[in-house]
């Protein structure tokens, strides 16, 4: 009589785990982990390709500004029905966010109290390697990966400091004010030697420094900015527009959402970080500029996390003749982002077993901004993201009337 | 000194020239023959490939009910506006739709005098060929394709006779009453060794008689029921929602729309025909069935050829929480259709310049129920359709971000 | 030291007790009893007048073919959420229907086994009574109202026999097909001298046989069709566009629901039952003839009780230019219908009370197609018939801006 | 043989002639003139009340920044369609916008050289008294009305110069800068003793001065702000809402519109002034503060002069459960706008002629914030609106169902 193989257990270490798309993830963990063959949501798992972790050798933790553990999190967050949230009441309540790196400076909206008191940024990164090492040795895990779900930060302004990895080895040790927590929790990931995925807007292993870094180091990055409902239609749509020649004379998009998420929003530069991630997938698509191209997000709260985009596209077709699309998105936000942040997660940890170093350009089917290498120009549209990610596993995905 | 090289001109014989489709089809040739930069709406406006003819290399002519010039034709459509209408008044009144074969057994709604009376089948046959010849010769055109895009007519029951090319022969004989207006129009443009597009839901060439007959005359055929709006969107969505695994619990697809085709389809018998091509797509798509796929086309006169489309989607993600999108679609029907009538004008004549026989496959793209060869299921997701088309005209078409 | 004074004690015998509607009905009135200050729905939660009963004064009971208490049946239709189940889990179990008289050939999807086997018209006419009288008495009522609330029936043919109170007499006796369990409802209301009100499609207390039998024995009726999503939406914006003079082209409506009612309605003859209701609202109050006025309703089961309707209207404002309002509502059926059946309850009692007899016209705000006394045309504009209420019941409703 | 009566004779002049409402409102008279029996969108059009003029007894002048003839501007606007344009030319040419008074400090987005050098606010005032006397003269008309149609200014700070005739005298003596355009052309109105009208969200008659004012010289006055679409539909929306006591959780509302005054509101200032106009409808009917009331304008330039509201409604019905209303209203400003400026003008001749002094309350019906006279809250109510204009006129407005 012989024991079942020990199943491997893969660390994600969340920025923002307190978050409603976090502590959806890890409700969605551990109800997938109970036993469950309702896979809805998840884009990979009919998969099967050997290196891929499973969905519940997932193991979470992470920091948070807010020190609440993940039960109380998931009640306030209100994502979870009451089934659901019994379920999972003991599993979530057991996780405690570990003290969080934050910056009043990058991220003004959200507040809290469970605060990482480091001096400096140099101390700060090694308090963050720290965590992660006890997380690793704490829970057993094979491997882990960071995942950054925090609320989206201010973009920084531009400098050399971020452009290459000595100049960002000075700026670190100068605590250059233009470093902001989600770059120092990128550059922590890299010195552990932990993939790192970014799906905030916010600039992290995506300043040329550290991408650079992670690519000399061996360390897989990917991201960013979640692309979950209005975007995901958005390259849905417009590349079939391109292929029936329909030209876009203008695209109206505007969001109602009312979770934390939403009010971090409020603040214009926060905003201004969004937007900018929203806004240049249309025209890379088309191959054109639409300048009547307009992204308004608005938080409403009546919603809670329940999100709704109303897009309203003109198009000109044969014969200069004029149409309208209108698209509205009943969706919610966490329910679309968790699973993502659970593929995100097991194509990192692959990609580390296969060695692959840098930008992750493969997974840009996830992200509004796909971080790509060597320079090259995002691609954006959803069924050639779809098929680079194919090309990658090996696998056919999503494949129709075989 | 010489002279510039003839140019080729390729025949258009198109079944149902009066209508909507048809004459905005002839009138934008026209235009864009005047000199033009404007090609919106044209899927291959750019794509240059040796053997695909030109747009205004296509001649117009072909069969109507209604025996109006083109010119009285567009007045009434009212698809044009009055500057294209009187650019191309000339043109379109000097195109008189030849008497058609009809039958009101199979299209009870569409009434006209402009009738060919032939006796029984083979003599309507006959008459279709001589037409066609009659037309090659009096525009000196180098080849001709015939295109469908008449009313649809109800389906026939299904009979011994639409399934071999032998008892099709002997049903001809016979005069038998399954075989309607459409298939003698498959089979006169087989005989003639012409290709056939069907922009119909009407059963034409996809008669396994008739595809079989194709294939061993080496006439390329095509078809059936032009991908224009609600349907079109549906196949550009659907394979997303496949992609990002949310379940489609129920789809519903209602269209109002108040031109000749919208009071064709109040006859039930016709409206079946109909929303059997647009019924399969999702299934197809998905992967498995959604028994709530529901489609109602009403006739509602206040748009005229406006056609407008309304669709919910009811979706189920991660954690089996459910969200809603809904699509309104604000088109013109004729402006959606008619360029991509060129496009299958042109891409038949190039199958039949590559020796290509049978059913055109790659050609998906444009239909709603795409005929294949071999008994394969029919491929109905855009981008994958797009992808077969890329392939076999050997360029990239709408590629992004390169 | 007085005891508190007994308060009355209103009975509502409801015929389709077990339907989602009823259940919510009486959930809600058990709620309000346990003391609650939401009163969100009810029309007239801050009206106060004399002779009007209080929410937490009606006792329900009634009549359904499904003999399941109403615990068990709230817990199918899913209308209540988890707590408000709990909360009344107990007082709706202790609510059995009575077995109900029922017709196939007036409903044809919906069927059930608690059936009361009565000998022809009369003999169910005499049991109804009793079960009215039971009621009464049981449940120590000071007052009863009947309400109807069962699946849509057929719409009979027209008769002789329902157009006087004699004819109708001699048609009971000869136990003529024509007359449907809703008109024996209404008659044994009558006969029993309680108001009646008719919440559904079918012919009732309308007939007009059974409308001056109302009359001459003193007893308020009212009816018919609750007034609750779309139609409601119509009644209140079609008075706007008229007061615009914007010219109402067309108005295409179309519904989607998945409760017990979309699947009555799948019965083309209890469609067309509803689609009559519908109709006529739209010319009556704009004063001419909208052509192309079309309803839809469709069985679609993913929403359950969740209904939606879709309006798109189109308008002609000044110099004959186009516009189109489009309507999207999001509703539930039985949560917008079941405090009107409160309201109707406590004003048929009032109406009562106050000697009022026959057709009680000032309650049209509340039906879709309201019934009327001396052969008047109903009111259908929504602003109007809230100022035939205000004025019968003599306070200002909903006053703005005082 | 007695000769046709002469026929009065109202002028009108309008501040901001040019532009794309009064160009609509002057074309369309001209229409009215040649004679139609299509009154589309004018409210009042079957209306018959003595003293009231016909449309075609309206003459149009005024002032615009932009010099170009009314011809130039129609085309320019695109608001008529060809066969109007070409129907109007003659007429719509021959009127020439006299110079205007502005200031770029109440409304910046806006320039035009056909100016009015004035040397103070009352060299200013009497030149616009001076063009309303040869306006008179030179028409031989019986009456004039002046009707603000201009570019929103920015709202003025709040001064104790704005709150009394006297100090408001004061403070023209002074030239004080918080008297902008609007007050002064109103101003002029009062001094030459003729109506004036608002249809912009400036601040003009409103000041409490000059309602003042107005009232003690014997000068009717209305506005401000004319009610078209989006603010049309809520009005009409929330009455009902309110009747059926659902309560307004949120009511998000966003505008797409390209026209000049698009391009106007993109100057925060401005907007400010709009949206101020816009916002306090909804808790005015409602009875309730409504927190999450957005409201949202783009300056969105495929549509044009046609505009586009959506809102989304969330609404909280029986027993606390929630639903939406979605709204869309794809409409043209103008052709909504026009019609309801001939009103203005008609109704404020006749208030004239009855000796109505001041604010005009009973115009309420078309504008978004009614000017009430005594301090009352202004009726945002639509159908309680039009209950006080069909008071004043003396006839039932859209009786229906009679």
């Amino acid at each position: 009589m012989s024991a079942a193989p020990r199943r491997r257990r893969v660390g994600v270490a969340v920025v923002g785990l307190g978050g409603a798309v976090a502590t959806t993830a890890a409700a969605g963990v551990e109800i997938l982990r109970r036993g469950t063959n309702r896979m809805h949501g998840l884009p990979l798992a009919g998969v099967s390709v050997p290196g891929l972790p499973q969905y519940d050798e997932l193991v979470f933790g992470g920091w948070d500004l807010n020190g609440q553990h993940l039960g109380d999190a998931a009640a306030e967050h209100a994502v979870l029905n009451d089934n659901q949230r019994a379920e999972t009441a003991g599993a979530l309540s057991a996780i405690r966010p570990w003290p969080a790196v934050a910056s009043a400076e990058f991220c003004r909206r959200i507040e809290g109290a469970n605060v990482r008191a480091a001096r400096g940024h140099r101390a700060a990164i090694e308090a963050i390697v720290d965590d992660i090492t006890r997380f690793k040795a704490a829970n057993d895990l094979d491997s882990v990966v960071v995942v950054n779900l925090a609320s989206v930060e201010r973009t920084p302004e531009d400098s050399p400091a971020l452009r290459s990895p000595d100049a960002f080895e000075h700026a670190l040790d100068a605590d250059d004010a233009r470093i902001g927590p989600a770059m120092l929790y990128a550059r922590a990931a890299i010195e552990a030697g932990v993939p790192y995925g970014n799906f905030t807007p916010s600039v992290a292993a995506d300043a040329p420094a550290l991408a650079e870094l992670a690519r000399r180091r061996g360390v897989p990055v990917a991201g960013k900015d979640g692309k979950t409902g209005q975007t995901l239609i958005k390259t849905v749509l417009a590349p079939a527009l391109r292929a029936r020649a329909l030209h876009v004379d203008g695209w109206f998009s505007t969001n109602i959402l009312g979770n934390r998420d939403g009010r971090a929003l409020e603040d214009p530069d926060s905003l201004r970080s969004k937007l900018d991630t929203k806004g240049s997938v249309l025209d890379s698509i088309l191959g054109y500029h639409v300048e009547d191209h307009l992204v308004d997000i608005r938080f409403y709260r009546p919603r809670g996390d329940d999100k709704e985009a109303w897009d309203n596209i003109d198009v000109t077709g044969f014969l200069g003749q004029r149409m309208q699309i209108k698209v509205n998105f009943l969706c919610k936000d966490s329910i679309l982002a968790a699973p993502l942040v659970l593929e995100i997660a097991r194509l990192l940890d692959l990609a580390r077993t296969r060695g692959d170093a840098g930008a992750q350009e493969q997974m840009s089917l996830f992200f509004k901004a796909p971080q790509t290498a060597n320079g090259r120009a995002p691609q954006h549209a959803f069924p050639a993201q779809q098929q680079m990610l194919a090309d990658w596993l090996g696998v056919p995905l999503a494949p129709v009337a075989e």
